[in-house]
C-alpha cells in the first residue's frame, strides 16, 4: 500500500472514525483503525464489535492495499502534523512509514485479515431525516436514557411507528421520560420498532455537528445505519424489548401550570446553589398565578424564590430532581410551557404546547 | 450586619478570595468567607492557614457587623444570581440572609471570633514590582517547582538577592531548574532569602492576570503579602533552606547548538505522539548544522524528525524529558536560542542569548 493524503483530509476522517475506538482494550485489533486504499480513495474504518463507523477520504493511491494501525496514535500524528502537509503512507515489512515533511514515523500494524467487520448488507428498511430534525430528535431525548446496565433494554432510544403512522423516538430511566413524535417518512413504514444504544447516538450526534442536508438511514430489526456526510455509521440494536411507555404518560392531570421555562431553568438552578449534591431535590409550592421554589441544605441553610406564573387550580406543593427538571427545560423553546400536574406522587406531563412535537413525563420526589 | 452590595462587584471579590479555601477541609471554619461590613465598605476574607486573601469591596453598610458563611456556596449563589441585581446580607440569630430580586437565601453562619488570622504586620522589607515583571518571573519558574512533598523545601519559588546586587528567583525539582534574574528594586537590598510556597505562587498569578500597574510587596524571613489591585494577599514563606543551586549551572559546556525554539518545540511535540506515556524521553542526534529528534515506543513504534540547526562541535546523541524540554521552550521568546551541552549525562544550559533575563538547566535522560 502507498498512498498520499491532504493532513487536513486525513485528520477529519481520522476524527470521525477514531472516536469509536475504545481507549483500552482487551482485543489489541479493536484499537487500531483499518485502512484501505483502493480505487474510490482511502477507506478508514473503526469499530468497538456494536459500532462501525467507515469514511473515505480522497487520496492519492500509488499503490492500492490495507493495514491496521493504532487509531489514537495516527490521529495524534497528523493532528500534530503542520497544516497543509502532504501525508505519504506507504505499507512494508509488517510496518506502516508515515513520511511529512521532514517527519517519519514508522508504526506497528497487525494483519487487516483479523480487523471485524459488521456487515452493513439486509437492511431492508431505508428512510431519510434531515440532518436538522435527526439533532432535534436526539437532543430531546437523549438525556433520559438509562445508565442502568442492568435494565439494558433501557440503554438507548426507541424508535417505532406508531398506530396513527407516525414516528416516534422514546428515552426513559423510570424517573423520566422524553418523546418526540414526527411525521412518518418515506419509507419507514414497515420499520420495526429498535433500540439505538446510548454510543451509536452519541457518535451520530458528534457528526451532525458538521452535517446539513439528509441523512439516510437503513435498519433491521437487528442493526442500523446512518450516512452522514461522508461518514457510514452501522450499529447494532439493543436486543431487548422496549417497555409499554405509554401507560405511564398521564392524560388527566388537571392542574395546569403555564410558567416561562427560562424564568424557571433560572430560578431552580439559583435554588439549588445552596444544595451540596448535584442532585438535590428542589420544591415547587403552587399558588394562585405563583409558585415558589425552595430548597433546604441540613448543611448550609434554605433557599427560596418566587415566580409569576399562570396558575389557577388548587394550591400545592410538589417536588422534583432538580437535574432532571433543568434537562428538560433546557430542550424547550419559547416563552411558555404547560405543565400538567395531579398531585405530589404522580407523573407530570411537560411540554411546549398541545401539539408540540415532544412531550416529557417526570416523577416527583418527596420533599 | 446589614449590607447592599452590586452583584458584579461582590462576584469579583468574591472570586478572589474564595479560590484560596480548599474543598474539603477537616475545620469546618475555613471553608467560609469572613465578612466584615465597615467604613470602607466590605470586607472579605480566606485563608487555608497557611495563605490568606483579603478584598475590600464598595458596598452600602447599613448596619456595621461580622459573620463568616460558607465560601463557596456564596459564590455560587452570587454567581447564578441576575447580572446588575443589588444583594442584600443581613445578619440575624447566627444566620445570613441574602436576599435579591425575588430570590432569598438563609445561610448557616460560624462565629467570626473564631475565623483564623495571618497577621500582616512586621514585614520590615517592602519593593514594587510592575505587574508585568512579576507576571514574567512565575511564568518562567513555576514549571520547575518541585511537587515532591519530602523535599519541601524545593516546594517553592527562592527568591533572593544575589552578591552582585541583583534579585534573583529559582525554582528546582532536581530534574531542571529555572533562573530568572532582574535589576534590584528600590528598598530590596535587605531582603533575605524567601522560598514563596506553590500555592502562594499559583493564587498571586490568578490575581495578576486581571492587574496591571505596580504590585506592592512586603516581606519578613517568615512573611510575604501582595498587593494586587484591591486584593491583599499575605502568605507563610517555607521554612527551609533552598540548596546552593548555582554549583549545578554549567559554565564550561563548550558544544553550543542554536535553534529556533518554535520549531524545536513543535518537532518535540510531533515525535512523542508515538509514545504512549506522557513523559516520553526524546534523543537528540547532534550532527552538522542539523539536528535529529527520535522517539522510540515499544508499542507503537518509531518516530523521527530532521531540523535545520546551528551547530559545530562534536556530533553525539543525547535524550531529554520531552514535557520538561518543552516547559522550557514554551517559555522562551525570539527565534533562536542557545543550548549549552556537555555531554550525554551532564546538566545542559539552556537560554534565549548570553544577556538573558532567564536561564534554564535541565538534566539529560538516557536513551
Amino acid at each position: 500500500m502507498k498512498v498520499v493524503v491532504e493532513r487536513a483530509t486525513l485528520l477529519k476522517g481520522l476524527g470521525h472514525v477514531q472516536s469509536v475506538v475504545e481507549r483500552r482494550n482487551t482485543i489489541p485489533i479493536l484499537s487500531n483503525v483499518l485502512l484501505n486504499a483502493g480505487e474510490g480513495g482511502l477507506r478508514l474504518m473503526a469499530t468497538d464489535l456494536d459500532l462501525q463507523v467507515v469514511e473515505v477520504v480522497e487520496a492519492q493511491v500509488e499503490t492500492p492495499g490495507a493495514t491496521t494501525v493504532s487509531a489514537h496514535t495516527l490521529f495524534d500524528i497528523v493532528r500534530k502534523l503542520p497544516d497543509g502537509a502532504q501525508v505519504e503512507l506507504t505499507v512494508a515489512n509488517n510496518r506502516m512509514t508515515v513520511v511529512a515533511g521532514r517527519a517519519r514515523f514508522s508504526l506497528a500494524t497487525l494483519p487487516r485479515e483479523d480487523f471485524p467487520v459488521i456487515g452493513e448488507t439486509d437492511l431492508p428498511v431505508a428512510f431519510t431525516l434531515p440532518a436538522e430534525t435527526l439533532r432535534n430528535l436526539i437532543d430531546r431525548t437523549r438525556f433520559a436514557i438509562s445508565t442502568e446496565e442492568t435494565r439494558y433494554y433501557l440503554n438507548g432510544i426507541y424508535m417505532h411507528v406508531t398506530e396513527a403512522g407516525r414516528m416516534r423516538a422514546v428515552a426513559t430511566d423510570g424517573h423520566r421520560l422524553a418523546r418526540v413524535e414526527l411525521a412518518l417518512p418515506d419509507g419507514a413504514a414497515d420499520m420495526p420498532g429498535v433500540i439505538v444504544p446510548r454510543k451509536c447516538v452519541s457518535e451520530i450526534r458528534k457528526l451532525l455537528d458538521e452535517a446539513d442536508g439528509p441523512v439516510e438511514i437503513s435498519l433491521s430489526p437487528s442493526k442500523i445505519r446512518f450516512q452522514i456526510g461522508n461518514a457510514l455509521l452501522t450499529s447494532k440494536l439493543i436486543d431487548g424489548t422496549f417497555p409499554d411507555y405509554s401507560r405511564v404518560i398521564p392524560t388527566n392531570n388537571d392542574r395546569l401550570l403555564k410558567i416561562d421555562p427560562a424564568t424557571l431553568a433560572e430560578g431552580v438552578d439559583r435554588v439549588t446553589a445552596i444544595a451540596s449534591e448535584k442532585t438535590r431535590a428542589v420544591k415547587i409550592s403552587l399558588d394562585r398565578d405563583k409558585v415558589t421554589l425552595s430548597v433546604t441544605s441540613p448543611e448550609n441553610g434554605t433557599a427560596a424564590e418566587d415566580l409569576a406564573a399562570d396558575y389557577a387550580a388548587q394550591p400545592f406543593d410538589v417536588g422534583f430532581n432538580s437535574r432532571y427538571l433543568l434537562d428538560i427545560l433546557t430542550q424547550v423553546e419559547g416563552d411558555s410551557i404547560e405543565v400538567h400536574l395531579a398531585d405530589a406522587a404522580a407523573p407530570t406531563l411537560i411540554r411546549e404546547r398541545t401539539d408540540s412535537e415532544a412531550l416529557y413525563v417526570l416523577m416527583p420526589m418527596r420533599v
